[in-house]
């Protein structure tokens, strides 16, 4: 379907720039002798995945086993889980573990116990740390409770202790390349303690993991990591021009969307683009709550992020634009502006069905 | 399937409540003499639909061309498009157009050329009038707006001008009963007087629609409308207990999330329940942004609604809910937890896939 024929509200890929975008990503990883496993919940498409493929991925991070038998499907045989183990899901972690290469994550010693008892095959078991998100994990600090989970996992023949694995969730809560890189090097710093504590403990290989494209975009020296988790990456988006992640060109994902109202008086357009398309997650911008900006775009790619046009509220389907007179001038009912999301994985989501 | 089967974050219907829901509603529309035409976007469920059938209901309102079509495949034939005419999809309101009795909003003259030139069947169209929200429609005051697009409307045989439809949307920023009666008193009080303009013009008949769940809740003189239209009554939400839409146990959807986490010493549990589950639709509550609260239940009812136990924040597939003590001493990795929704519209959007 061309761009011209679109009817609602649209995923609009630039696949030349996700390719640039997976490619740049993979070099890094290369260069720094990390193992790349990029997070797929960005996606979740299959598609999508064929163009990391086609850059030498193998191994993948999602977030939801109901991902995880999606990509299996698909050919992927070595597959991290990266959300707290669900112990309602222990059949559907069996039959995963027993066809592909299946890591999963534990901070609870309840959790480690149902994998014990429910899981017959091998499967790999990551301790999630928490260094610094205060999300999920065990905290850094508490390396007694740290070692207490390794062991007990290290009791258990079929459970593969495979290492520390964290998320620097709150990178995305800074600006600029500086104070990424604070997090980053913080974060890391924090894994290499625990893992010292482990290996005077005894334990032989412990590996480091980490992730989130803030800091694998912006930090070069991975500082003795051993593999990095991005995922939003392929696609960045507004937010991440403001964590200062990317340029705006680097963004390979838009969301088209019809122009169903027009209120000059107001500065003002309505969209059919809402909630249900584009997601509700903002940001501020001048001290305004943005839900997503227009761009000027050339084919698939964007020209230029129009900051003087936000997206500044939405209701299920609708999207209300404030519009600069100049563009307003060359605007007409049934015209189609393109949204650079605030958040690509949520946007995603929502449109990928 | 039954609640202690549930493995993912799994929508929770309270079937006798969202009937009784219905039957208030319907209730009260008929005493009052106005047209009940129920807004479906927040169920889109055929089976929910048939539940309003039982009512009595025979005329709906939906909010996209793709929701007319689902309903009139499952028997609806008289359906109105709330939302402004998306001129990219006339070929699909006339196939609609030619099957049922199908109802569109214009408030532009260019959509309504384009109208006029496209459907070559009759087709029921109403003027969007803004009578305060600020979203879309011809604002009140601009009578001379409003009658000029009536008679352009009346010069086209096969488009039938039905009358004048408002929203009032700014009623879900309003609390209190006395706030929002003053809100529906007001805009009804603008649609009469844009009636009064265009009867005096020489139209016979100009019908008057209203909708929105906190006016239709909590008025009980309509005021001389012909129909109402509200939707999220049928479940009603968290946001609406703010509102005073409704009482706690009028909520007839929560959703059923596992726990994943569990961090005693921040008061906090990780739920499998995130943005793609609940929406990042917020409200504040006692100062703090929340996206969600948990409930306790009896079945599939709601005893009572935890405001000390918030959804705190949202990530993709990730929930962090703060946790009393008192609730904390009884939970375990992998217990269900029940979240009433901020907004069940777009929560029930999320999760009936």
């Amino acid at each position: 379907m061309g761009i011209c024929d679109i009817q609602r509200p649209t995923l609009v890929i630039n696949e030349g720039q996700a390719r640039a975008n997976i490619q740049r990503m993979a070099d890094k990883a290369r260069y720094a002798g990390v193992h790349f496993r990029p997070h797929f919940k960005t996606h979740q498409s299959a598609e999508v995945g064929q163009w990391f493929r086609d850059c030498g991925v193998t191994s993948i991070t999602v977030s939801s086993c109901s991902m995880a038998n999606y990509f299996a499907d698909h050919g992927w045989s070595d597959i991290t889980i990266a959300f707290p183990l669900n112990v309602r899901e222990m059949d559907d972690i069996h039959d995963l573990a027993s066809r592909i290469d299946l890591g999963v994550l534990i901070d609870n010693p309840d959790a480690a116990s149902a994998l014990a008892a429910s899981i017959a095959t091998s499967i790999q078991v990551w301790i999630k740390v928490d260094t610094g998100y205060g999300r999920s994990g065990i905290l850094c600090d508490n390396t007694q409770q740290i070692t207490q989970l390794a062991k007990q996992l290290e009791q258990v023949d079929h459970l593969k202790f495979k290492g520390l694995l964290t998320h620097n969730g709150h990178a995305y809560h800074m600006q600029g390349h500086e104070a990424i890189r604070k997090i980053y090097a913080e974060s890391t710093q924090r894994l290499h303690s625990v893992r010292a504590v482990l290996l005077n403990e005894g334990f032989d290989t412990i590996e480091l993991s980490t992730g989130d494209t803030p800091c694998c975009s912006v930090v070069d020296n991975f500082l003795d990591v051993d593999e990095i988790r991005p995922g939003n990456f392929v696609f960045y988006d507004l937010m991440q021009t403001v964590i200062g992640s990317c340029s705006d060109d680097q963004i390979a994902a838009v969301v088209a969307c019809p122009v169903v109202g027009m209120y000059p008086e107001r500065e003002e357009i309505i969209i059919y683009g809402g909630a249900v398309h584009l997601s509700k997650d903002n940001i501020e911008m001048d001290g305004n709550r943005v839900f997503g900006c227009l761009a000027e775009m050339k084919g698939t790619s964007i020209s230029s992020i129009r900051r003087d046009a936000p997206v500044v509220s939405l209701s299920q389907e609708h999207g209300t634009v404030h519009i600069p007179k100049d563009i307003m001038k060359s605007l007409h009912i049934g015209d189609l502006v393109h949204v650079v999301p605030v958040h690509s994985c949520l946007a995603v989501s929502c449109l990928r069905f």
